[in-house]
């Protein structure tokens, strides 16, 4: 089934300790949208400006994603430039020049409407919650934030989250929301704010859902998938995204929406964004197949089975 | 099969966001003989001082653990006094007194020679070189150590690596050792040092078992076991400790040493860690059951068990 995926377009400069990229083609929505595609079909919502050429919608196309969605605005690109010293899980930003995506103002085609999943990246809540609002089919929303959003619009952000059934934030992020640094007390309260379920991505040591009670089926526990330790982190940028479009992708490409779909979708976000690093840019996601992504799942599932 | 215990023996004082305690008993291998006590007969090397009462004793005996290795001291038993913010992960030392402990010599006593497991618990390592090294009979050896080891007595510390079995640290410590901050990078100098395997400790995050090619049989990949996430961490004061003595006392109740039985161990060490901060001190250790332990293991193995 299809899955919508609002969010941005962007062109990225990246210095890491292995290397230096400049201007390739990146954006929430780019990683969100390249992750999924090997699960399912995904339409992109999201802006580029006149330097978005035809390479770059290539990219989309090779992978079957559909494009209708992408506005082309006067001006340029969003283009973001950053750099990562030895702590990799932190960004450091060099240039933010947001130009088109400025006055983004998401616009979903007609052909977009019978679409039952949707993610709202990492946008202006209201926006969000506009483009939930405006699709009358979807079974179920995922939905991502940052710091920006829940310091300078806390209120906008608390209405769209009872808009979202599927919350992914990082631990930070989780914190923040919740003014409560105890994990699984943060959950609960940020599920009390109406998010059915809550990921919490770790970084490095993977992730962990919150359920709310009842939702999704019973259960008492919480479910945590872990992460490969991985040598060779050549850039982090995209990770979330990735990790989004994995769980995101495989939930869709599911009929049911289950506490055991939900977890296997954790383990193939978790495996999505560790594809996303090993290269720069979206290098490692454009070139994957379904037989590494099911490879790599089961080293996963192996890291913590117990006979 | 029995382990012996060599370590400390304290009085803590400790604060943390949920209450006080004052100068109650403490000490690596006071945490570490508790939680090991309930899978295996456990041996303690120690010393304390004349504030040392029957109280204290009976802690021990009522465990079964064999004490005949406490040296009893002129002056007083080792103090510490510490506190936790809201970062529990990090404790605040208010006050060290070494007293006894400052001129402990461990003296393994002939009954103890027969043992066929070891723990080192976090000590000076030329000490924990010639408590090995006195020990013939030994099997497995597991070791702790810290940063003031790492730092100041580095040379002595990597010629007592190459004495022990299986490393315990943490994150900091890996690094630190390694002089190298990606995991699995410094997994690998670790191994080089001399260790068969390396379990480097994540706090919340569980906890990651690294294997030297071809120790305790083949495998290509790490082991990762979680940690459930807790609402009530009363007092993380020895969970390290009693990370360690779930992990050692059961490989030592188990008669095979493979990499199931130290994936296993791994879980039995997140286990035991997770009561011990659930109360203050050594509380919720001294009152376990062993159907309590396999319960949460239980818990433990579904929070990552995908159907």
């Amino acid at each position: 089934m299809s899955i919508v995926a609002v969010g941005s377009v962007a062109f990225d400069t990246i210095a890491t300790p292995s290397g230096r990229v400049d201007s390739v083609l990146g954006g929430s929505a780019t990683y969100f949208a390249l992750a999924a595609s090997y699960f399912t079909e995904v339409r992109m919502v999201a802006v580029v400006g006149e330097d978005f050429a035809v390479e770059h919608e290539e990219v989309f196309e090779k992978h079957g994603i559909d494009t209708r969605g992408i506005e082309r605005a006067k001006g340029k690109t969003f283009r973001w430039g950053g750099h990562y010293l030895e702590n990799l899980n932190e960004a450091k930003t060099d240039f933010t020049e947001l130009n088109v995506f400025e006055r983004f103002q998401p616009h979903i085609p007609p052909e977009y409407m019978d679409s039952e999943f949707l993610f709202l990246g990492n946008i202006n809540p209201s926006l969000q919650a506009a483009v939930r609002q405006e699709m009358e089919h979807v079974r179920l929303t995922g939905g991502d934030t940052m710091n920006f959003w829940i310091q300078r619009t806390r209120a906008e952000l608390i209405e769209t989250l009872k808009l979202i059934n599927v919350l992914l934030i990082n631990d930070t992020e989780a914190g923040m929301l919740a003014g409560e640094r105890n994990l699984p007390r943060a959950a609960r309260k940020v599920l009390a704010m109406g998010p059915q379920a809550l990921v919490v991505k770790h970084g490095e040591y993977g992730a962990t859902i919150f359920f709310r009670e009842g939702a999704f089926g019973i259960g008492r526990h919480p479910f945590r998938a872990p992460a490969l330790p991985i040598e060779e982190v050549k850039d982090p940028t995209g990770a979330g995204d990735s990790f989004a479009g994995g769980f995101m992708g495989y939930i869709a490409s599911q009929g049911q929406l289950n506490r055991e779909v939900l977890k296997r979708a954790l383990f193939y976000g978790g495996v999505m964004g560790s594809f996303a690093v090993e290269r720069f840019g979206t290098e490692r996601l454009q070139s994957l197949t379904r037989e590494e992504i099911d490879s790599r799942f089961q080293v996963f599932r192996e890291l913590t089975h117990l006979e």
